[in-house]
């Protein structure tokens, strides 16, 4: 029999039909048996009543057996409906069940409200939690995060490219990188797209990719994994920065607006709500920002270099007071604090158009204005003391006339771990990687966060 | 003035704009001066006439320079209306010109019908050759073949997620692994994401990722790179392997039509046409092909382990003649030829139901049924004599439950090469990596085919 999925049962009701999947309750009283049967589609119960030959069946039946399952579908009695659950409304009057693979028994809980793992023990077991509704929520809001950033891309006529993940001996180099083993050779896993992306808009004019980043961090918080999923965009032809902080604000409010179109039932199901972003999203230089840090905390971070972990989770708050807002951005960096490529204002110079969204207290998006101009490149190369050699291509890019541009970054998880309130970046990753585990604990690890 | 892009100049017969783009070619004709302008939506040609301030500016242009252009967008008179070029039938009578950006001069000839690089020089200058129009209709053409797989699994209920590229001593392990240097201990780029798709199916039911793998291959052949973007797929609930042939077959065909569909200026200008995908691809065991290679070609490869590259290109043209199918699929592999999870045929256990697509003599995508019973794979896992312990994650997700499941995977690469019938995979991989290149030729590597 041709399997019906089980959101499709409504519009089968005094049909019999076959559905699939696992057993995600059993209960058996007297000469009747009780299951809540899953598939990817939904949750419906199922009842055996007066069948022998299927009882006996039935009875064998535990959590997790894979099955296929005959029967009826009706609508529940009025009095039987529970309208706090998928599917309340009807009921499958079982006719025939066959087993299509058995389970070993749960080594914990893994009902909806039961379910209490510390993470290391989550992650532990990470190829049977995944079947938790809240840890599925998760990634689906991952997946409609990462969609929305496409589909958004692709509406302003970025073109997607495919950044390498294998990068030579570059300007990236450094001591956060991971050296791979290349034949004979030495080579590195990229930390950013970000000269692969300038590249690629010299000749596509937008584009944008999804692609993997690297980062060699020896620290375990839980803000940081070394695999990360980065969305990336760049952008020619813009007037100034603005341009650039005003797409990376219409790309978030996109995200944010698929979000909550799409994931009410699982922000539901985790219990958390989406940040709120304003009509214009607070914009200052750091600086005013520094200045503000100031008059509203009293705490004087006036001409520090950058903003710390507290700064931001001040500067935040200030702003969600006075507006609001949970986003702010942060523009106007020391030209020398930041990488070789981003365009000093030219009449203050030694700030530069790097940008900077913020959101409840950590940064979520970093881009700005680059330097478009080869003669002006080849300077801050001299001035940053790099091999120019080691960027060959990179230079060629802009030696045969590239417009002014600019773009910006994010990663998805930790956009997904703040979109949803989560404590722990691993939460928000399927296959966390950090010093200390990749996907069971290294060998010699002896703590985790 | 707001930008108007090139492509919305129809629309302002006889208005006054501003575009911005590339000056793509420049011929100055006493005092006349005519260009043609392109930006990322199109090309225009723009005349300067009678205006000597213009003009003054006009001279000083080359080719690649970035401008930004105002003027008014005539309708070209009947006998002036070129219809051989894209916007022949309109004009831009040039009243402002401001040089945004200047280049330097172009090293190669770079016009659609004088560039004619080695591929070793294309890939040298990648940054520059991007910008040809050959160039980017292959990656144009490559982008379709990833989102119409996306949009393809979507449409059929699969989950996307992200699959990591740093791996643990796995299963996976081997000479073609290429290892990290993982802060103090070893890790591996993963060659493939498939462990990771069958654990996430046996929570998602349906999966689908587009993610990195890494082959330290040490082969410079025309089909063989050491990075791949790889589209998998995984679903549960299959009743055979011919599920998953039913299932590959068709997402092939979806990205079939809609290249075909979204494409036709790309594959006019790279002078190519699609493969034939007919109503049922042909399907024989491995058996049945090498019997039918014997009884066409005379080349008795009758008990052969596998199709070389040689049977693939016989049996591909024996099907074309015979069918005008450009596919066949081959199944029923010599089980132990294959990785231990897949699923033996049960009425003749030394052939398993692995299977592979073939087009044009070389093989697309390999996919077939998987064992989802737990004793059944920890079997394997002994016969294989493989370490249990280098795979507790994988093996935990079927403890639990896990219905009939199978899958497939192919490499966007290959797939966009052979779509486009290009001689190297190089051409179809805009960074492409291999044991002599990364970006630039590596130190010490000799030659490159």
């Amino acid at each position: 029999m041709t399997r019906t999925l089980i959101r499709e049962l409504k519009e089968n009701i005094e049909k019999e039909i076959t559905i699939k999947g696992w057993v995600d309750v059993a209960r058996l009283q007297g000469k009747m048996a009780f299951f809540d049967f899953r598939d990817r589609s939904g949750k419906i119960q199922g009842v055996v009543f007066g069948k022998p030959e299927v009882l006996k069946v039935a009875e064998t039946l535990r959590q997790e057996w894979v099955v296929e399952v005959s029967g009826v579908v009706h609508s529940r009695p009025e009095k039987m409906v529970n309208t706090t659950v998928e599917n309340g409304d009807i009921e499958l009057e079982i006719t025939k069940i066959t087993v299509l693979a058995q389970a070993e028994p749960l080594p914990f809980d893994m009902s909806l409200e039961g379910y209490n793992l510390d993470l290391a023990t989550e992650l532990d077991h990470r190829a049977l939690t995944l079947r938790h509704p809240k840890l599925q929520a998760i990634f689906k809001v991952q997946s409609v995060i990462i969609d929305s950033f496409r589909e958004f891309m692709k509406k302003n006529d970025f073109f997607e490219f495919q950044a390498p993940s294998i990068t030579p001996a570059t300007a990236e180099g450094g001591a956060e990188v991971f050296q791979v083993n290349y034949f004979d050779k030495k080579a590195y896993l990229t930390q950013s797209p970000q000269l692969y992306k300038q590249i690629v808009m010299t000749a596509f004019e937008r584009v944008f990719s999804v692609n993997k980043v690297f980062r060699a961090e020896p620290s375990a918080t839980t803000r940081h994994i070394t695999e990360i999923v980065s969305l990336d965009a760049e952008m020619g032809f813009i007037d100034s920065w603005l341009d650039v902080r005003d797409m990376s604000e219409n790309t978030v409010r996109y995200i944010l607006n698929e979000v909550a179109e799409k994931c009410s039932p699982e922000f539901k199901l985790l219990n958390t709500t989406l940040p709120t972003i304003i009509d214009k999203t607070p914009t200052y230089s750091l600086t005013e920002a520094q200045e503000l840090i100031f008059q509203k905390s009293g705490r004087d971070v006036r001409g520090e270099k950058d903003l710390n972990p507290e700064d931001e989770r001040t500067l935040c708050d200030i702003i969600k007071k006075e507006t609001d807002s949970d986003f702010v951005y942060v523009y106007g960096y020391p030209t020398r604090q930041k990488p070789f490529y981003v365009f000093p204002n030219p009449e203050k110079p030694e700030f530069n158009e790097g940008v900077d969204l913020l959101c409840r207290g950590i940064e979520w998006l970093s881009g700005g204005r680059r330097i478009n101009n080869y003669a002006q490149l080849c300077e801050h190369v001299k001035t940053w003391e790099m091999d120019p050699n080691s960027i060959t291509m990179f230079l060629e890019a802009f030696k045969y006339g590239v417009p002014p541009e600019g773009g910006f970054a994010f990663g998805a998880e930790r956009m997904t771990m703040q979109i949803l309130g989560l404590k722990n970046i691993r939460e928000a990753t399927m296959f966390p990687r950090d010093m200390n585990r990749i996907d069971m604990l290294l060998s010699g690890a002896e703590k985790e966060v």
